[in-house]
């Protein structure tokens, strides 16, 4: 038998698919919905308790009298509010484990939290761990795939990551017309592809039909078990609005949403999205 | 005696900062000035005639007639509307020549535009070439120099504009709090560091005093005698908005604008200009 999970759940659609993949698996499932963050009614009939950040210490006290064994993070975060932070009694005593994680910054504070499980005795995995199906797999996700004058410009742009990766930066970029367009920093990927259709919209910058592309791959020290790059419907919308034609991933190593039809929604705007190896 | 120089001048203050130092020195001196881009009062008592862009024969014309031997260009130039390109009858024979140049992005543009006048028999000079004092001194430009740990940031900035510039990306980038903030890419300076000081306004990004540098330098194949990038006071006034501490030049491969005293400006806003070799 597979040991006893418990997903901790933030927002969006990844935790309660991810809660359903893991439900049609052997072993006991336990969801702890983040308050703020999750909503319990999407979690349909799963075994779900509600937390806030600050009642870590009830949380640890349920995870062992359920001797769960493995945890897994997925979903984002509220930026939490003080009064969700507000320390119960029976988590004062932790508070000294997170001091040092809160002063770097958001990547530091995940490698704080999973350092912290772990310490507790658990075996943190990843959302790739439960159920790769939910990340970008090899080739083309729906029956759209990459014309080679698009291949090329993934490539160069899987490079152009590869390149800042040592700078602990890039997540992203867009290329089109033989030249790198974007590139993400702190604003995030959304911001970024905004940023594109601006550019365009205000005729700085022409996008020929089928020419532009996003490339998403994690940077080289991410921990892919709290901190995977994602797409999702929105992704799409914000790149058909850039004028944008499809997305590549470094596969297995982004996120997936959309619910599992993703590569359909892309079929239906004419983009593609496709995973590279 | 110094060959006789033209200035093929476009907007900003850059061309008649450049005239008035190549008036110092020997030999002849010519402007061309851009309609629409350049403000032939800016440039004094010097020996200056305008042209339209569709006005390239009669200004070649001249420059022979002048026995002119050395071309620098400097300064904006303007979105071309038609009505300047429309050529006249002694510029159509030199069309064929441009045709080529047009179909690529605006470096292409700029080598086919150097290699015209090379073609034609002139020596194209950078602005660095008559007036090294127009760039970035190697150290600091007024009063105030980086600190350790704001030389530390410029370092590493200056490592990954570096490590863009075989994908032909990144002259400048913005990085604070130990990591890479901005990377600038279609976009251009102006809007990145404007995208910086929205983040800081949003409450996304926290910038501590004294802690955010902008780094600029070329790219790698950048032709500097045409295409050197450049900052000024509208660089200082963003960057102190978007609560950074100084800027990081590439010595003597960056136009320092503000008519000569920049230094003194940062000075005036606390903040810091340095060149680094």
């Amino acid at each position: 038998m597979r040991p006893s999970l418990a997903i901790i759940a933030g927002g969006g659609d990844f935790p309660p698919h991810l809660a359903r993949i893991a439900a049609g698996q052997s072993g006991a499932l336990f969801v702890a919905a983040l308050e703020g963050a999750a909503d319990p009614l999407a979690f349909g009939q799963a075994d779900l308790k509600s937390y806030r950040l600050g009642q870590l210490g009830r949380l640890l006290e349920e995870l062992r009298r359920r001797e769960i064994t493995d945890i897994v993070m997925i979903g984002a975060l509220p930026r939490p509010s003080f009064g969700a932070l507000r320390p119960e009694a029976s988590t004062l005593k932790y508070l000294p484990h997170f001091a040092r994680a809160f002063k770097g910054g958001d990547d530091h504070l995940l490698r704080g939290v999973v350092r912290f499980f772990e310490e507790q005795g658990f075996r943190v995995l990843g959302p790739a761990d439960i159920a790769p199906e939910l990340t970008a797999p090899v080739g083309p996700l729906g029956r759209n795939s990459a014309s080679p004058a698009q291949k090329e410009l993934l490539v160069r742009g899987f490079s152009l990551l590869a390149a800042l990766s040592p700078f602990d930066v890039g997540q992203a970029a867009i290329l089109a017309d033989h030249r790198v367009i974007a590139i993400e920093a702190a604003e995030g990927t959304d911001a970024m592809i905004r940023r594109v259709a601006d550019l365009v919209a205000n005729g700085r910058l022409k996008i020929a039909k089928g020419d532009g592309v996003l490339v998403k791959a994690p940077k080289a020290g991410q921990d892919l078990r709290v901190d995977m790059p994602a797409i999702g419907p929105e992704t799409l919308r914000n790149i058909a609005d850039a004028g944008l034609s499809g997305i590549g991933l470094k596969a297995g190593q982004v996120l997936v949403g959309g619910g599992g039809n993703l590569g359909s929604q892309a079929d239906q705007r004419g983009l593609f999205i496709e995973g590279v190896a």
